[in-house]
């Protein structure tokens, strides 16, 4: 395996030359500049780069275990948390008066990426005690709050989400797990949970599970779930935490891949819990966690493309088989052959915009939290929304996607599993399904965040790429681009009041088109600003955006086309004809 | 997991509606109709699905494992192997001079979709087998032929190949073994192989590797490679093979999945060899059993999707969740949402077309071995080089796809090892590698397919789609069929004489698009035989031709157009810039 290289060069173009990062600071009042968050990025590239990709292999290879009840994460994992925790990088962009560093969240949404880049199974430690803090600082009680958040900010505890059960996936309102007021303001949850990442592990602390289960006066479907915090240790008389819940870890799901991550099958037998928000109105906090982790999801995908990208390339620049071009030279090594090229290339083109889109986003993100314009912050937060779904789905497929590419590239090599590339693919594959599958994140966008504010928000968008295409003049990515976003709002104004059926036929497609459209935004602004293409980097960047525009937009025609044949073609064979 | 039901409806259909099987046997004089065809498939679906389904799963988990220098397959293995070999089930469509039964070779393609459906690393065995006897059959001697095809062609014995070594994988020129005659007729064969599928095993019998090594005198490059068959035991005084031969297994390979094929590195230390074929035209001996190969790996992706989508059926008709499009019912199976069908329409439409396109190429390849004039021999045998490259490549890339997506319709269950379908992931993947990767196989396609006859044999196949499109009017799919073999008729001929770097960037996705084309030809052709619908399969092939036409087809479009972007955008970049 090569060493992780962080791509500090790739954010410093984008913060200073694409996403305009200074003057979006300044707006908020941010005392936070390029320079700074470079310097934050550099340190936390060294933390992926030297701690936690020496861990990957070998924590694919052992596993988490349960032992005696407990799990075990593999050699070398317990440590790295602590010196990860202690060293402060659990709470870059938590809110100071919890105890965070108040960084932007772009440092946190690309620090996801190394992290995912580097090892997936350890950053979902951190990134579940996030959202935790999420759904705890929004919708739990003060005294909650003052007890909880501090710990989970600084990483001396961790979080959890328990929301599946084997009956209730995409379908909460199946949910059976219960909770019962023990008259003293905690209640007794029971219930058994699935596919719980996190749910236990052997850093010490607390864990913090915030589990979905119904109050017994609660009405039927999912208007009738609450969200209950349930920690694995229970404040004792001295204000210690040693009371051990009655919580236990039934199994450890034996995955496709992320080994080194614990997931668990979790068993509350009267677990005390509090409540967590308002009563039936769990659903709403629980989406408060869930937005934050599709958006880390969403740049999972990117990571392990970026991760892949790496290996495969050199891997093609030291394996040498074939004949040059031109028939001279032989053997060459196999990054000259146009086939490899090829596949690079579509991971780069990806990773390269998607990196760009994902930091754009994040901007929106404290534009959302913390613009002082009331009106500007609901604009931010609305766009935030409309492409939540889009990182998710698009990013951890085209992830996937890379992966399997940057594989193929490593040829019979790429299939053993020493070289590390299959463990990308296995890694990677999980992301298409967590928090909400890929289907269901298509379904949120069309049928959810296109309807927004009667279309204004999706409107506004897409006249936000309209105007940046129009600037760019006649550079084939902004035509291209261009033209692919006619007919992605085409397919926009066709699928409005579309019914579910119709909705559910098209969204996949629908959100491919989208993410495709909007990475060629990002393409077509990098292009822009890569001007003549004088340093390597500008020079790379024109490249990969004529790629983007010539091999990679194509699809888009396709896209629009299959959108377009309705739910016809789907509908028509019963059930039992498949 | 659900028992695999074999597709004998859709093998009557094919072989009684669409291709005409029974005057293709009576041209051939081959006294087989399809009453018999079906007879010989119903048992042998019975054997998959009876004896290697039921292994497959805990053969994943337990795997091959290397003992005291001896592979253990998992539990089961061995005696289904000898059960199999005594049934007959290695000899369908061998030549009766060699012990065969001589059945038409599209009864053993369709046992190996089933096969693979069912367990492809138990159908590893006798595939290599197979690769095996053809290869001695067409360039041993005939003393070598007495001694070795029979028991391989019985299965008392099984063969393997022992091509690639750790420097030389797709490029044979670079291989380091080496063959010294020893002066009595033998040689002494020394190098190290890795990658070599059922390189050992513990079904008792000889193994007889068929190894690509240089003799002293040879002439550098790939014309100075021969091919040796080393067995592992060799005759004794007796006539009985007793001898061990000086070679043995280094290690097994870790892989991705097929775990219970035992992946060999392999040691030749002056292993008694001999030679197969000429000297120094080893490489024209291997490619005789790799064409064979290559149908098989292309129907192993062909296979692991129709294996797949009868799991995910199952799961999609028994697990309920979210309500039905009309909102009356809550919950509901979910193969009532329109993007859980899309998810399987888009493997059926893959896998019918895919089994209809690999049974026409294996009636050709039987026209190739047996008809009765020169020129039809010749043609049918174009017709198979020709498509060989494009069922290997492309159905490979549909089947991991399709494995991915039919894992995708069980959730988060699908990443989980119990549910079996990660494993079909796993296992499809080395498809797209192995028996020269995907990107070499669709080199192959332009670079030496197409320019066969001048390019008569690739517009022979075109005017047989055209004719076949014009005949069935205006159904959609043979319009959109119609349209699509334009684009690639077009693409063609802009690739004619196109340098080595233009054919690589352009290769794949000509490939993908080739694919399309030939398998919207099958749904026209299933599509005209299904007339009015009026029986439950023929109102299913309608309604799947349709959603091929209107959902799948459209992605020709964008094919055509990343061929037609040319190689500039893929060579733009400097090698060290990526």
């Amino acid at each position: 395996m090569q060493t992780y290289i962080p791509p500090i060069d790739d954010y410093r173009f984008l913060l200073n030359e694409v996403l305009g990062f200074d003057q979006a600071m300044a707006e908020l009042g941010k005392e936070v500049d390029a320079d700074l968050a470079l310097a934050v990025l550099d340190e936390a590239g060294k933390v992926c780069a030297e701690r936690l990709h020496p861990l990957n292999r070998d924590g694919d290879e052992q596993g988490s275990r349960l032992v005696d009840g407990a799990v075990q994460t593999p050699d070398g994992f317990a440590q790295a948390y602590r010196d990860f925790a202690d060293g402060g990088w659990t709470s870059l962009s938590a809110d100071p008066a919890h105890g965070g560093q108040g960084l932007p969240f772009i440092l946190q949404l690309w620090f996801d990426e190394m992290m995912s880049a580097t090892n997936l199974s350890f950053g979902l430690f951190p990134g579940l005690s996030r959202g935790a803090c999420e759904a705890i600082a929004a919708h739990a009680s003060e005294e909650l709050k003052a007890t909880y958040l501090g710990p989970l900010v600084s990483g001396t505890w961790t979080g959890a989400m328990a929301l599946t059960e084997s009956g209730a996936g995409t379908d909460l309102a199946l949910l059976k797990s219960r909770a019962t007021p023990k008259g003293d303001g905690s209640y007794a949850v029971a219930g058994t949970k699935i596919f719980i990442s996190s749910g236990d592990h052997d850093f010490g602390g607390n864990i913090v599970h915030l589990v979905l289960a119904r109050l017994p006066d609660a009405p039927p479907g999912v208007k009738g779930i609450s969200l209950f915090l349930v920690p694995k240790y229970l404040p004792d008389a001295d204000g210690g935490f040693t009371v051990r819940n009655t919580m236990s870890v039934g199994s450890l799901e034996k995955k496709m891949g992320i080994h080194a991550q614990p997931t668990c099958m979790m068993h509350y037998d009267a677990a005390t819990g509090w409540l967590v928000g308002e009563a039936h109105r769990g659903l709403a906090a629980m989406f408060t966690m869930m937005n934050a982790e599709r958006l880390m999801v969403g740049v999972q995908g990117l990571g392990v493309a970026g991760g892949a990208y790496q290996q495969a390339v050199a891997y093609a620049r030291d394996r040498v088989q074939g004949r040059s071009a031109d028939g001279t030279r032989s053997p060459v090594a196999i990054i000259d052959h146009a086939d490899v090229r090829r596949m690079l290339l579509n991971v780069r083109a990806f990773v390269e915009a998607g990196r760009a889109l994902a930091g754009w986003t994040a901007l929106q993100l404290d534009r959302a939290h913390g613009h002082a314009d009331a009106g500007e912050r609901a604009k931010a937060d609305a766009l935030v929304a409309l492409l939540t779904p889009v990182i998710k789905a698009a990013f951890t497929d085209y992830g996937f996607e890379s992966a399997v590419q940057a594989q193929q590239v490593f040829g019979g090599h790429g299939y053993i599993r020493e070289w590390g590339m299959e463990q990308y693919v296995r890694d990677a594959r999980i992301a298409q399904i967590y928090e909400g599958t890929n289907g269901v994140q298509a379904m949120d966008l069309v049928g959810r965040k296109l309807p927004m504010a009667g279309g204004a928000v999706v409107e506004g968008f897409f006249d936000g790429i309209a105007a940046d295409v129009a600037a760019a003049g006649d550079l084939v990515i902004a035509v291209r681009t261009g033209e692919a976003l006619a007919l992605l709002r085409e397919a926009t104004v066709a699928l409005r009041g579309a019914g579910v059926d119709a909705t559910g036929a098209a969204a996949v497609d629908y959100l491919r088109l989208f993410a495709l459209v909007a990475m060629g935004w990002m393409w077509t602004r990098m292009a822009v600003a890569a001007g003549a293409g004088e340093t390597a980097l500008h020079h790379g960047k024109l490249a990969v955006a004529d790629y983007y525009a010539r091999r990679v937009l194509p699809q888009a025609g396709g896209l629009a086309a299959s959108i377009a044949a309705g739910e016809g073609a789907i509908m028509a064979l019963a059930a039992e004809a498949f």
